[in-house]
This record gives structure tokens, sequence and C-alpha cells, in this order.
């Protein structure tokens, strides 16, 4: 079970994420590829699976977004009304800025029913759609009073330990108020990742805390123009790697490629020093080919943690 | 030849780089010093003597120098006047800050008596000894009128890359200023030594340019007080590499796996991209075991080039 796993801080877990369909499809479509969600999912061997809360984020940014933004179904009432039939547990960000006190109280009182299936991840995101938009802090803190048993993840964004040397302290305060893992943003500056990693233990070591599972997630990129939206949303890539990935004449088994050597740098990495490290394979293009690449990296990631263990 | 090799810019350059004795010692104690240097590097089979020009640079930080300073002898009169016995070509350093336009352009007609054995590396520095202290710019061009024949080279530091982006700019400015070849500062953080090569080698095929040697200098590092002033000079060691390090229980031998590790790393990049990379091994310390360990670093190193080769 998932939330055993993340509790009792176990190396190699791996999720598998995806969005929900966009809201421009017909109830028919829909189902449609709720179907195509069920029979893909249930045959990956996984702990859990992501469904994301995208949003905008057009507002963290002035370049122009590379790829148009349409609305996608709340992640919870997809999981919830059309991936039933599925057994795999659930992890649902939930974009605390679109919600009030009232509405994520109520969300919270509904994730009770769904026991150890459900798991989230709060985003502090800059969405503004509400008037008074939750902060991250008054989400945690509901969650606590509403729902404390839900297993709950943060986000962890190595880049910006890079610039701000603190991430390592955002991920601790962010356990204080329950987080029980974390996942981070698509990673392809492994440098990032390690020095973010070393600084973490080096924290959990010298305050004597426990360190729970790090979840590093890895995405396949299909083109050069998702490489460049992948850098529009702040994702970090080194400037060899982007040569690597442009030169290589295929894009999509050189980013898988890519990947698979990041996580097990990354997994070696942690077994050197004690941090559970896990995986989460992003699958967010539409793309038959992405979507193969996608349960491709996924095996590959699996043979790794094997092949560790 | 060195020469040669640096104009036809060739891969796997080897250089082994030392500091004159200190101004301290007797007359006798220097030659005793200089036969030591002697019988060492002439077992050596290398294309080139680095010899530095150590300055105090206590007034470019804030924070205590770990070690005092002591002059040491010039190196140009020490090469001339104690080790005419070796017969390596010698890069002589040239801290231009020490020198007026007089006493430089004095330097730069005697090293055309030494012709092709005598190369150099005009080291742009903030010692103020001299009233009217040369710049690095007036330095370059009094060489290419005394003596443009010299074979010069530059400085590069990858480290000032990950901070202002440009370190390939200045590269190829001073290769417009005659150099012909660079040294790096002391190489532990790879990362930004393969962002820095990646830029110099797209700006390089943007503009037509032909690329001239990147020689990497290693320095095996013999104790947490030397690892210190590594870093009180300006050398970045990625966090994860100093904890390996301290850990290890035996920081020389660590650093030189460590240093092989990494210059396999560059020299691998290098072959990929078309990029001539070369290696100075860099024994500053006098004490036996850091020497042993520099001369066994030296043998890793050419080793690995030949392995490629």
């Amino acid at each position: 079970m998932l939330t055993d796993k993340i509790r009792n801080k176990e190396n190699g877990i791996i999720l598998y994420g995806i969005t929900p369909p966009k809201i421009n499809h017909t109830e028919e479509e829909i189902k449609q590829i709720a179907q195509k969600h069920i029979n893909r999912i249930s045959n990956l061997d996984i702990d859990g699976l992501v469904l994301y809360d995208i949003q905008d984020e057009s507002d963290r940014t002035d370049e122009k977004r590379p790829f148009p933004f349409i609305k996608t179904l709340d992640p919870c009432e997809y999981s919830h009304n059309y991936l039933q039939e599925l057994k795999t547990p659930r992890i649902v960000y939930r974009a605390v800025g679109n919600y009030t006190t009232e509405t994520f109280t109520k969300w919270l009182e509904f994730t009770k029913e769904g026991g150890q299936q459900v798991h989230s991840v709060f985003v502090g995101a800059a969405s503004h759609e509400q008037k008074n938009p939750l902060t991250l802090k008054e989400a945690y803190k509901l969650k606590r009073e509403v729902n404390n048993n839900l297993c709950l993840g943060g986000i962890a964004i190595p880049e910006r330990h890079t610039k701000k040397h603190d991430e390592h302290l955002r991920v601790f305060s962010k356990k204080d108020a329950s987080c029980e893992y974390f996942i981070t943003q698509c990673v392809y500056d492994v440098e990032a990742a390690k020095i973010f990693l070393t600084d973490y233990a080096k924290y959990a070591k010298e305050n004597n805390y426990e360190m729970v599972p790090i979840i590093f997630t890895l995405t396949p990129c299909g083109s050069n123009k998702t490489l460049d939206f992948m850098k529009w949303l702040g994702i970090n890539i080194p400037n060899y790697l982007e040569e690597d990935l442009k030169q290589s004449g295929d894009i999509l088994h050189e980013s898988v490629k890519l990947s698979k050597d990041i996580f097990e740098e990354l997994y070696t990495f942690g077994l050197k020093r004690g941090i559970p490290i896990g995986c989460n394979v992003e699958s967010v293009a539409i793309r038959k080919d992405e979507i193969e690449a996608s349960v491709e990296l996924l095996e590959e990631v699996k043979a790794i943690i094997k092949k560790y263990s």
C-alpha cells in the first residue's frame, strides 16, 4: 500500500502522473479517455496514480505561453466519477488558490470517505480566480483540523535551491506542517537535485530529523516545442542536455534515455546517503508515441530499482 | 613540442604545475629544492611545466586566509637560474599587476631568448605593489608589440560562468588579444565546466571561430585545511563532493580519485563535441605524500588520454 510505503519512508516508490481530460470534451469523449486511462494504468505495476490540477501559470512570467491554456476537469472529480474501476491509490493535486475555506473544508470532508486510497499534494499557486484564495499555510492548517489522517505530500523544486539555497528548509517546514513525502517538479538538472539532497540529508542529520521520501518527477519530451514549454514552466535544462536533445534526431527517445540516467544517478546517490528516493513518471502528452515512451521509461525505472534492491 | 601541440589545437596536452620555492630559503636550500624538482619532473612524460606566480590575494575577500602568505621566487628567474638542466618547455605565469610598462617590456625582450621553450600566461591580479600597475589589456598589447611570437595562454574560470554566463566571451576576447590556449583554475565543479564548454563550442560554431585548447587544472587535496584554502581561493566544490572528501577518511586519495573522474568526464565531453581538452596537474603542496599523489594523478590522466586515443 502506498500510504504504508510512504509512512515507512521506503525507497523506490513508483508513481505515474496524468492530467485529467480537458473540459472542452463531450461526456462521451471523457468516458472514452477514462477507459483508455483505466486500461493503461491497470497494466502498470505502480504504487500510485498522480492526478494533476493544471493551472494557467501565465502570470508567473512575461514570456508567451508556447501552448494555449485549456482548463482540465477537476482531478478529484475525474478520479471519483470516471476512474472508479481502477484500484490504484490516488495522489490528487490541489491548487489551493482556487478554493475558499468553505470549499476546501468541504473537499477535505469528502476525502475521509476515500480512506487510504486518497492522497494529496497541495500546490500554493498564483491563480486568483477566487476573491479570498486560500494560502498554502491555511490549507495545511485545515487539513490537520478536518482530516489529519490524509497522507499529504508537498512540492520540492531543486532548481530553486541553486539560487536561494533554502529548499531543504522549505521542505522541513512543510514536513512540520504535516507533509509526509515530496514530489519534485520535472527534473533535468541532476546537479541541482544532488546539491539539494545533500543539504536535505545534512540538515536532517544535524537536527535529528527523519528523512521522508523525495519522489523525483521524470517527463519524456516529445518535441522542441515541448522542450520550450518545459523551460517556460521554469524547468532548468542544462545547455549541454538541451543540445543533446535537439541534435539527437529523436528527441523523445533521447529524453527517455536521459531521464533514465538521471534517475539512476539520483537513486544510487540516495542509497549511498540513506535518503529515500522515489520516482514519478509524468505522462502529460496525448500523442501515442509519447504515452508509449512514458510507459517505457516507467519500466526502465522499475528495472533500476530492482537492480539495486 | 608544446608550442606545436597548442597551435595545432591538439587534444590531451599534459602539463604539471609547481610553485617556485619561498624566498625565505637560503641559496643552498633553493638549490636542493631545484634539484628535487629537476629529478621529479625529468621523469614525467609531460608537454610542459607550469610555474606559478603566487600572490597574496588577501584583498579579494574579507575572510581570513587559512595559510599565511609567504612570497615565492620569481618563477621566470627560478626557471632560468635553477632549472636550466631541465629540458621541459615552460609556461611561466605573470601577475601583470606587479609590473610597469618598462619592467614588463624588459621581461618580454628577455623571453625572446628562450625561443619555443618559453610560454606564458598573464594573470590580471589585484596586487597593488606598483604605483602604476599594468592592466591585462596593456600587457597583451605589449606582448604583441615586443614578442608577438611568445605562445601565450589565458586564465579561464568556469565557476564564473555559472554566475555571469559570459566566460566564453571573455575567453574569445582574450583569444582576439592573442591567447592561444587557456588554463582553468582548479576544477571540482564539473557541471560549471560542462556548461561553460557548451557555450564555448556553441559560440565558436555560430561565429566560425576555431576552438583553442582548454586545459583543466586538477589539484589533489591533502587535508581539510587545504580544502578550506581552496574554497577561500574561490574554487567551487559542490557540497556532496566536499562531504565525500571529508568523510572518506583519506582525503588525499579520495581527491585523486575524484579528480581523475572529473578529467575523464570532461575529456570525453570534449571529444564528443570537438573541443580540445588538456590537463594541468597542480602540485603546490610540499608534503611527500601530496607530491606522490600529484604524480599518481598525472599517470591516471595519461592513461585516460591513451584509452580514448
